[in-house]
């Protein structure tokens, strides 16, 4: 009905969705007109949104898959030269303050880091949210404010500056509506573009696997690991990708004052033991890569920066180089003024964690946003002291929220209690599972 | 990055798509929410569009289809009273002149008939450009014009009065351009809908296959025919396929006054061999079905209304019940004054035949449009000789172009020189293949 033969955006578009569709690959010369096509919006949303379900359904070949990025990378911006020398990108969860602890640490042994974070989105908080819950801080600097901040002080986490990927980010919101989100080409496409554009050399990537992650398997969450490294090799960067588990929150705390309340814990050589661990192995590979050691010496040097105060120390100058409250991050920052407690009425064990419906938890009592545009609150929150296969003794405190009202707080308990299966028949306690499962990385060797 | 929680139509279109995405079949609640919502605009373009590429990947169920032909047939007008007792339907080809012959054939024999017939559009012609080269015949009457002339002469052929199917016409126009036409479900939902909602409790239909059709093996054409046939069956309608070879024009002529002239020879029992065979296939099934009477007995009820003159004589009271001009079809109508012969120059074997491009010849001498707003030439053309397998003959006329001018006339001759393949190294001539393939029926038993 449509008149193809006078749009010619139309039909050239057509042939590409064809291709796809059928199983064709998509040559350089093809990659090169979608992508132009996609960030100059001479296609229409119903052409990208049947050609993501044709690459959904049908895949997409390594040289397509290495082609993209590179085409989706060169859509925007581009840092042609970084200022950091190792860049860390979490696939996302709940309770993943990572970043707050191992950037400081890595920058304190010699390492620049320029990192760009996100917002949080749904059932995932976002670094930048839980970075403007201590008083002051600032994540909108210019390209120069970064550079200055690097040079003093070899770090600056802030909001992306410059416009990375537009491409990307035009087919992530036509994938969000269309089911072609939970693509591994389509993940691994819009994870590196990014990547690639931001410059660093060298990446460690987290990918999280399980109930609270977008990967659920680990099959899955290998494949995508592999892939991205693959894509990273192509390109010439070192990428080195650590699965981790996400079948429950990372650490105890969730939500945005009181993860930075147990991300000083960790800097301070204490915390959960399940985030100093993975902060340990994230850290360690980073440090491995940027100073071109071995792991095993890497380790060591991560493990003196954090239990000798030097990481913490960064973490104090970084907070002030942008513009945050030093005093305030000596003690735990103020939470909700409504708690309450959840406490074991029976000695039981922790069967298993709907992690994704605790991320919904947190959201809900208003840490996170539904639609990007919505306000978070730093002060609400939960503890979560429930881990998969631990016992819980009658008495033992499993959670606290901290709410804007009873009511909230009383809901978000009784969700707690049906996102954590209990079993009170007297099963044994199966130890804590380490957190942090699988390398995979494009220089093996080294490692 | 959108706000599917506050926008149930997107978060509801979505989870159709990931149920046909991931090959889980759609409900019949599922099915209603679909079509309203194609219907009626709630979901954008782009989450039909995924949902058409998820349903052209994956395919859909009978159980699916059934009840997705029947909500398209319910989303607009539909005709409960059918003033016709049986209804024949194309999937087109070049040069497919039968329901010009079939209907007032048809009709002779006491079966009323009330068509709706379309326009041409790319390499095919359409039956209501085809009657408006005669001059009066009007194509646009009212219900009730329809239904008195239907009374006094039991025929008539008009264009589309109501809003049939507005379900399949917004997909229709997306299948277009989102390379999701070609799919065998969601070509049986199209015509069946419309077939369902216009009425008739009898249906044949001529599904072609071949170069010029949109079925190109035998096998997805009898794939297709079969699925039209269950879903007729499904929902109380008798219907019966025809396949038939579309691997060379239907007869000779191509075009439209052109096509007129050629069902005149027919109607007054001459005309191309393959056409007449066609024409008697079709009117002999309809006959069959319209009387409840035997195929035998249908096809000696047939050949005597054809070659007795009742056929002919049903057509001129047709003609002139539509306001055309009954003295015009005496005669060949006038075609194109710029004429220009190809005659073989060797004897020759017919190998094959590009039955599309002779199509686009006959479209690009202005016998067709690119665009439904086209205005169509009703006096430009081609007729053609070769058939494949056929010997020519040194001196034997191949084809004869009727255009506009001499240099559209060289040229269609010289695309015609393309499109048909020739052997001079002295093959026999294996005879002219029967044009009717294969019938498939819902009531076999009784044929």
């Amino acid at each position: 009905m449509l008149k193809l033969n006078s749009m010619p955006e139309l039909s050239s578009m057509l042939e590409l969705i064809e291709k796809t569709r059928d199983g064709v690959a998509l040559n350089p010369v093809d990659v090169e007109r979608l992508i132009h096509g996609i960030a100059t919006d001479a296609f229409p949303d119903y052409q990208v949104a049947a050609w993501l379900m044709a690459a959904y359904c049908n895949g997409l070949s390594d040289s397509e898959v290495y082609a993209l990025t590179d085409a989706v990378a060169k859509s925007g911006s581009q840092v042609t030269e970084p200022l950091g020398l190792v860049d860390k990108h979490s696939t996302g969860g709940v309770g993943d303050k990572t970043t707050l602890i191992v950037a400081p640490l890595v920058t304190s042994l010699g390492i620049p880091l320029a990192k760009m974070s996100g917002r949080g989105l749904g059932h995932t908080g976002g670094t930048l949210d839980k970075l403007e819950s201590i008083p002051g801080f600032r994540v909108a600097l210019s390209r120069e404010q970064i550079a200055m901040q690097v040079q003093q002080i070899g770090l600056a986490v802030v909001a992306q500056t410059e416009e990375l990927a537009p491409a990307d980010k035009k087919m992530y919101a036509l994938r969000d509506v269309t089911g072609t989100v939970d693509s591994i080409p389509l993940i691994a496409i819009s994870i590196m573009s990014k990547k690639l554009a931001s410059g660093a050399p060298n990446l460690v990537l987290d990918v999280k696997v399980g109930n609270g992650a977008f990967m659920q398997s680990v099959k899955r969450a290998r494949e995508l690991a592999k892939m991205m490294v693959r894509i990273g090799a192509y390109h010439g960067r070192h990428v080195r990708a650590l699965l981790t588990r996400m079948d429950q929150p990372l650490g105890y705390a969730v939500g945005n004052a009181i993860e930075i309340n147990e991300a000083r814990q960790c800097l301070q050589g204490g915390g959960p033991a399940d985030l100093r661990e993975e902060v340990i192995a994230l850290a360690s590979q980073m440090v491995s890569m940027g100073l071109d050691i071995s792991l095993e010496d890497a380790q060591v040097k991560v493990e003196n920066a954090l239990y000798q105060g030097m990481a913490w120390r960064k973490f104090e100058k970084w907070i002030e180089a942008q513009g945050g409250d030093v005093s305030a991050i000596q003690q735990d920052l103020p939470l909700a003024p409504t708690q309450k407690e959840w406490v074991a009425t029976e000695d039981a064990t922790v069967v298993s964690i709907n992690t994704q419906a605790i991320g919904q938890v947190a959201l809900e009592l208003g840490a996170g946003r539904h639609q990007l545009q919505d306000p978070v609150d730093p002060g609400v929150g939960l503890t979560c002291f429930a881990k998969s296969g631990a016992i819980l003794k009658k008495g033992e405190l499993i959670a606290t929220v901290y709410a804007r009202s009873q009511a909230e707080a009383q809901r978000a308990i009784q969700q707690l209690q049906q996102a954590i299966v209990m079993d009170e028949t007297g099963r044994r306690d199966e130890g804590l599972q380490s957190v942090v499962m699988e390398l995979i990385a494009s220089d093996e060797a080294r490692t």
